[in-house]
């Protein structure tokens, strides 16, 4: 199975840190950072509220029907924006999620924070 | 939004010990112990290699269709398993997978590694 790929963002990461009410946070930036990149027809860039993974933030998901689901942390808004653009679209090109280790881009390859497989329950 | 729901357990997880020949390890014990209880009908427990959170393992997953997907680490095969049904019946008895903070068990609200919302993606 192939088909469309949706990249979640936490958009409420602070990263630990404490709040400044003068800035956008930590996940706010990143989103807008990749809101500003060009990417694949195929993959829908969304903004969600807490993926739960503040102690480890910033914090993304790559996930599709039918795909394994991966959740990457301690990425950069300023650093790693060529690698989650590099590794989403790497992850669209698969038909299960599942790209070889050695052509995760670097940041990916050390930041996993968990994987989940392809959901079993039938279609209602 | 309710239906079936998926408990996923990580049989693979040394929680970052060496291997023993020897024995199970301790996701494989984590899983053993899930399987000797009686779960509600709807709660289809699975077991899968590897959810990639070795260093806060044990790991498990809850999720259905339509729901939030969690992953939670640091679970002890032995003193966690009442804690994980209850915790599992309790996301069961959701529409949205969204148990109350307060009403979940101890161990889960320390304990969350990631949450992913439900999946926007249309059916084929």
């Amino acid at each position: 199975m192939s088909g469309p790929i949706e990249l979640l963002v936490c958009t409420t990461c602070r990263r630990g840190q404490p709040l400044e009410t003068d800035r956008p946070v930590a996940g706010a930036l990143l989103h807008s950072a990749l809101a500003d990149r060009t990417l694949p027809q195929d993959i829908d860039l969304r903004a969600v509220e807490c993926l739960s993974n503040c102690s480890q933030g910033c914090s993304i998901v790559l996930r599709g029907r039918g795909r394994w689901t991966y959740v990457y942390g301690n990425l950069d808004e300023t650093h790693d924006i060529d690698g989650i653009v590099d590794g989403a679209a790497r992850y669209l090109a698969t038909p299960d999620g599942i790209v070889p280790w050695r052509e995760r881009p670097a940041k990916f390859r050390k930041n996993c924070i968990a994987r989940i497989p392809p959901l079993e329950i039938a279609d209602d």
